[in-house]
């Protein structure tokens, strides 16, 4: 990846250092993300336990994949690099997979649909104090593929046929949104461009308290929403 | 994956039921192998030494995984099952990969270069005794992606930094040949309408065992003009 200048004639947006450093920071995390994603998909294919179960979960690693190379086009174009772009988020996304590794087969699915729609609720939050390039960019990045209606049939097919599995998988989902929560607060922390993003700016609107609560009030609401989906408590 | 019946007015050829029989395992075979193939690549992504390889390995994975729908649907256009196609092959490529796992990331480098090269050299003698679209199909299905210029660089370049690693990994190359020709004669020996294929049919050029020691000569040629990129003794 080569860094290039910034277009002097580009959005207005990019001429506050603050902003341009928010947004550089913002897509390298989403970046890092979909790398992390492909990763831990990929290693879940292996619990698969058929053929045809291993090559839905390699399709959605996949399609995870093919998502980074234009978030790193974009960090490059606005003058960032890509890859010192997304080493700030390394620590807080391996933590979460770390804390978060699957024990089965069952486990990685609810993960990948569950865990993968919070960050993307998350992103489209954020999308909406973006400029319109790149509102549009973080939008398609995190657009779920065709692959999560697999996940939902899947899990609830095994529910159906073992129904005292659902209990543990609940709690398995509260686990993954508690984690999420820490590693967000975490990134929040180390990272004042990013947290600054939501404050808006001087031609930007931002979030004052009560709307970040509004914000969070909304993506508990989605998450609970999709673990119902899966035929789960949440 | 639904089944569909074959199109009556399709290539002459597919009217020949062993010829049918044949190009539906060889696609089975190529997609399987795409399939083990991202595995592979996405288990090596691991032990990659840095982020930027890391990307690279798993960019060189999704890019095999994407070879396997075009496969699947041209297995399911004239009449065959993708799954029930592929399964004839999965204990040979399984114990290819069971048998040459890498050690490091370096093995697994010369591995994804070497390995993929000459199954796919194969696939593309093979294709000369396909009808044309099934050949098109073939030979895009093996395409080097811009990947392997990767590959030769940081091989290259750990060897300059270590010369004595490069018995090691000529050993290896080895290894790979030897063990892919094993499974390759397993395949022969099982599935006789895929061999058959090589032998031609009524309205196709086949091949005799002198042809067949030439086109062999051309593996092993090839192979060793892989290594030589690679910096390596074959």
């Amino acid at each position: 990846m080569s860094e290039s200048t910034p277009d002097p004639d580009g959005p207005v947006a990019f001429q506050d250092p603050v902003y341009r450093a928010a947004v550089i920071d913002l897509l390298g995390v989403i970046a890092y993300g979909e790398i992390s994603a492909f990763e831990r998909l990929a290693e879940d294919a292996k619990l698969a336990p058929t053929l045809e179960d291993k090559v839905a979960l390699a399709a959605m690693a996949s399609a995870e994949f093919g998502k980074v190379e234009p978030l790193h086009q974009r960090i490059t174009e606005i003058g960032g690099d890509a890859f010192a772009a997304m080493a700030p988020f390394r620590t807080a996304i391996d933590q979460f997979h770390l804390h978060t590794a699957p024990s089965d087969w069952l486990e990685g699915l609810v993960k990948a649909y569950v865990g993968d729609g919070l960050a993307n609720d998350f992103y489209r939050e954020i999308a909406a104090y973006l400029d319109p390039d790149t509102r549009d960019l973080v939008v398609s990045s995190v657009e779920e593929g065709s692959h999560s209606a697999f996940v939902v049939e899947r899990v609830r097919q095994t529910i159906a046929a073992d129904p005292t599995i659902s209990g543990r998988l609940a709690l398995w989902g509260r686990r993954l949104m508690g984690e999420a929560l820490t590693q967000a607060q975490r990134v929040a922390a180390d990272r004042e461009a990013l947290s600054a993003l939501l404050a808006g700016g001087v031609d930007r609107p931002g979030l004052d308290l009560a709307a970040i609560g509004r914000m969070f009030t909304r993506l508990t609401e989605r998450h609970a929403e999709r673990m119902a989906e899966l035929g789960l408590d949440s």
